[in-house]
């Protein structure tokens, strides 16, 4: 008699990104004195300084909106590494990019993609230092970036203390503002710049570090409500954000100036794209901090605090509610 | 009256992938102290070291075999990079992995080809310090490995100087037995290893480097053929590779033990897969330095030497005739 049973396999879809990447996490190897699995950047020990090294896939269907041109891909591809390097306060030494394309690729196409990522280094001051190029179905690209950060200067995505002040960098929502304009057939490039072309904080990465005010550190690029949740996860605290605190970009007002305040949060929230800083910084020297970076013209907002309470909750007219984690899945990816 | 025009659009397809490389270093903005444009790595000049990048991506169309398992897979994303590191002389001290999955991927997959990186990158003393997962369609994965080399160790892809040796490691033509006992349904790990879990020569290239006696260097991975061309290519010399001193490897033997002699010679010049290193050595620290490899059990083999006139010869019982340049396009890729 044989007797029935089920194997249950699980896949990715079912088992959720969380799940995997702390399947990953369990099963690699740890050097102790490294820095880094889970944070923008691996930060590797070499005594007074950390290496930093991150690394993005952009896929055609997944990630690239139809509207973006091969330029802008280019751009795009080094904008989201450095970002990473910012976000740890780094300085970036080099890049290097695999370019995964089709056949049919046309010349004009290859040059543009290079013009791009070429230019965004030397705007952040490294160069595109070596790649390879390799033939595949769906246009692939993958940029990594290194750098390296003073010790005493890294800005880890753990160490938010209680009472600790959560700030963002520049303002909140331009990369939704493009999304949108774009969906309303509006291609001027103020509006969509912010997305297709967005303009990471190096300076600003370097700035908060130098001022050694900050506690936790990340970049925005996976939308305010999913960075605060990654942002919580890794620490043993909470924040409270206050809901009209929230540096909206004027991009939005602008698109959504017909509609109801209630979108404007929610692109500013959630949309993600923003290639903004999102620090916690020490109560008493947040002030100086912010007027170092308004001499360089960029606003550090308070938008909150760090709590005691493990959960995020926006504050809305002294309303309290749970804030809702639903940063979009196209521009969000899941590191280890 | 309209005068009709016709625009040519060249497509990677038409323009070829030498092309397209000339195309991209022609764009890329270069900053002259550091290294390594077109060579097995980057190198960022640090001072008395180099620091070390090398990028791979595997796409499962053109790059995976059927039959190689995730394990292997992820053994096979991290072994790439270590024999770049390898060829360069150079120690690794980090991968960061990249890992483009369909949402049908089985947890088990997973953690199968987490569980294969991170023991390549053990093997060779180091670890997997951070990465991402996204969603795609195909399996893409791409791998990033830095590491450095003291300058005056580095062996470069450019040096090879008239009358050097050029010689390899190991034997030629394994990775090529295990593409051929797959295709006869011969799975013996023996057979297959070389193949879908190669093991690079770091140990071999830091003893290399250490002598001092390499003029040039490069791995083996694009095949015999492939690589001589590559080297030559950025090289001012010629070689004179003699076919009779090539190390064929016992399984090719055993292979094609019932063929003739010049499907051997084809495998071992073309087929690509082994991750050897192809260097040119100063002809009076040759024997020094085959005598150093060999008390590490590693074979270095004489095969040729670099001649004045810019062209690669075969020689083959005294007959003379161009190598051809024929590796396998499924294991090349294209450097920048």
């Amino acid at each position: 008699m044989l007797i029935g049973f089920v194997i249950v396999v699980k896949r990715l879809a079912d088992l959720g990104e969380r799940a995997a990447i702390r399947q990953i996490n369990s099963i690699l190897t740890k050097e102790k004195k490294h820095h880094g699995i889970g944070d923008d950047c691996a930060a590797i020990d070499m005594g007074n300084t950390y290496w930093l090294v991150t690394t993005d896939m952009m896929f055609q269907r997944t990630h690239i909106p139809k509207q973006m041109s091969p330029y802008q891909m280019g751009w795009f591809l080094v904008a989201m590494n450095i970002s990473d390097i910012a976000a740890k306060g780094g300085t970036p030494l080099g890049v290097v990019c695999s370019f995964g394309l089709p056949k049919s690729t046309k010349e004009s196409f290859l040059k543009a993609l290079t013009k791009g990522a070429d230019a965004c280094a030397v705007k952040y001051g490294t160069t595109i230092v070596g790649g390879d190029t390799k033939e595949t179905v769906e246009i692939t690209l993958c940029g990594t970036t290194f750098g390296f950060v003073k010790k005493s200067e890294f800005m880890a995505r753990t160490g938010a203390q209680l009472g600790d002040i959560v700030a963002v960098t520049g303002t909140l929502g331009k990369a939704g503002a493009g999304y949108y304009a774009l969906n309303r057939k509006k291609q001027e490039k103020k509006l969509t710049n912010a997305l297709l072309r967005p303009l990471p904080r190096l300076t600003e990465g370097r700035l908060l570090a130098k001022q050694q005010s900050v506690t936790s550190s990340m970049d925005l690029s996976d939308g305010l409500s999913a960075s605060l949740y990654q942002l919580q996860e890794v620490n043993t605290v909470g924040f409270e954000i206050k809901k009209t605190a929230l540096p909206l970009d004027p991009r939005l007002l602008h698109i959504f100036s017909n509609k109801n305040e209630a979108d404007l949060y929610d692109v500013a929230l959630h949309f993600g794209g923003d290639y903004e800083l999102l620090v916690t910084i020490q109560k008493n020297r947040f002030e100086n901090t912010r007027k170092t970076l308004q001499k360089k013209d960029t606003a550090l907002t308070a938008i909150g605090r760090v709590t005691r309470k493990k959960d995020i909750v926006l504050l809305d007219k002294g309303k309290r509610s749970l804030l809702e984690n639903k940063g979009y899945e196209h521009f969000r990816k899941h590191r280890f």
